[in-house]
């Protein structure tokens, strides 16, 4: 089994009310990799990045199984940067700065080796991006999982249509699902998005956890409640990562499994939100992971014996 | 078993983006007792209302096992009265009238009957009357619920404060929690106020769920996804009723089964939102509730089977 993961590699500088960073790693495809190269090897990347990505990042990424073939290194460029603060809630964000740089003309070409791969974790970017990738499979992928963001729905709509067309699983926050469906009640949009083209959605609610929905069935995976949420940057690419690291390990595919797969996925989210960027994620054990899925079971685990 | 519950038994006005009621009835005491009622027999209510209370109500209430001894009826005047508005996120409301009328001199008085009774859920009133219940006790209950409000913080916390040393547990929802303790993490939160008094703390997120912490111990219930919310109103009451009413009925106070006392309450706050008031709950059967706490089972069950 193998993943592929499409998505940006790129600097970010966060403030929190706990802290500041000028330059820390980031990106989509950065947080999917260091998250699911815990369930899966190897993880093949494509993205691009400027001269200024650190060479000591790819060889971190590379030795837990990263694959690079498919990340284009653009002399002379500068990466992706993003430059956000939250508020104290944590929950919002302003946008301070976003230079694109070598991510304005992101055409991504997938090498040979990764055009049958079965699991395809489309990270969010341009819908027409996202397409291009979809286009150069040779063979179907088993699920393809997508994540987008508001800003796709308001300025490419009708592509992000089309690439919803193709996908199995859709990935959003509780706004974007209202935006996309034009419904409030979430299990209303549920239903619209469904229609749509992806068999399963997942709503993330941030610190009021997700949901998955597929056919008539829902399932809840709640947030852990944490003493600090220290910054939120990545937490839900890393939750992506988790959740398509655990299906495409398993190689299981059933609503069942997904269960478990958004609370993996959750699991790996709260760890990232513990410090700025992914630096906790780079210092996980696997019994760390255990013992952090125990604490879900923990947390929602009750007894039905009623009388 | 018996359980005495105290609180408001009113008239509401409501206003919801789905329609309006003049005069419904309502109250804390109300909801607690057509929720409770479905779990244990009988319920001791202490409450005062005007004469112009229904005379139907009481009977079906009594009908259900409810016992009227403590309800004082004041000749010549009125029940308490409340109107409010939700907005469209149903999350938010503005209180439009607040007429005490009969509860601006509460002065609660418990038959003698009712002052060994085991299980008491003191319904959110001025924290000088719940203690009043309290003291008219000739034995300690075996379980203390106290329901409070962000007003009785603002205008009385000392009264709150005594209170909340005498209780097992507290019942408020999220803001009123870091209103009360002074955190913003409701981790955090739940730690300051457990060094209150109550050993066990209730945080209520409305449609995101609620949590229950004991000592070191999370628990988290999800609130079910609806695909439409007629009318908050009596939710949190509701939700009371039915952790109160199974934790009474199952006579054990352990951290185990009030989880499933916690998704009790969670399945029937479920049911009170569907229609205006508590119409929904009087015509629930017993196998409406057992199937919706099965909903619940499915919403959070998931296999931990790893790898």
């Amino acid at each position: 089994m193998s993943l592929l993961a499409v998505g940006s590699m790129a600097f970010d500088a966060i403030e929190t009310p706990f802290g500041k960073v000028n330059k820390i790693v980031g990106g989509s495809a950065t947080y999917v990799a260091y998250t699911a190269s815990n369930f899966i090897k190897p993880i093949q990347l494509v993205s691009v990045v400027g001269e200024d990505f650190p060479k000591e990042t790819v060889a971190d990424l590379e030795s837990r199984g990263a694959d690079f073939a498919g990340v284009e290194r653009i002399a002379g460029k500068k990466s992706f940067f993003w430059s956000g603060k939250y508020h104290l809630d944590m929950n919002t964000r302003d946008t301070l700065v976003t230079d694109l740089n070598v991510l304005a003309d992101f055409d991504p070409k997938l090498p040979e080796a990764y055009r049958e791969t079965e699991y395809l974790m489309l990270g969010n970017l341009d819908p027409a991006v996202q397409l291009k990738v979809i286009e150069q499979m040779t063979r179907r992928p088993k699920f393809i999982v997508l994540d987008t963001m508001n800003f796709w729905m308001d300025i490419a709509l009708p592509g992000l249509q089309e690439v919803l067309k193709k996908v199995d699983a859709l990935m959003v926050n509780d706004s974007e699902a209202r935006q996309l469906s034009g419904q409030y009640s979430l299990v209303k949009a549920a239903k619209a998005i469904m229609k749509m083209g992806p068999r399963f959605l997942i709503i993330k609610k941030g610190e009021h956890g997700a949901l998955l929905f597929h056919e008539d069935k829902v399932f809840f995976a709640p947030a852990l409640p944490l003493e600090e949420v220290f910054d939120p940057t990545g937490a839900g690419d890393t939750f992506a990562g988790g959740f398509i690291g655990h299906i495409a390990h398993t190689h299981d595919i059933s609503f069942e499994n997904m269960k478990t797969a958004i609370i993996v996925g959750s699991a790996m989210a709260s760890f990232c939100v513990e410090k700025f960027g992914p630096e906790k994620l780079k210092m996980l054990t696997r019994y760390d992971i255990d013992m952090r899925i125990q604490d879900f079971v923990n947390l929602v685990n009750f007894d039905i014996q009623l009388v």
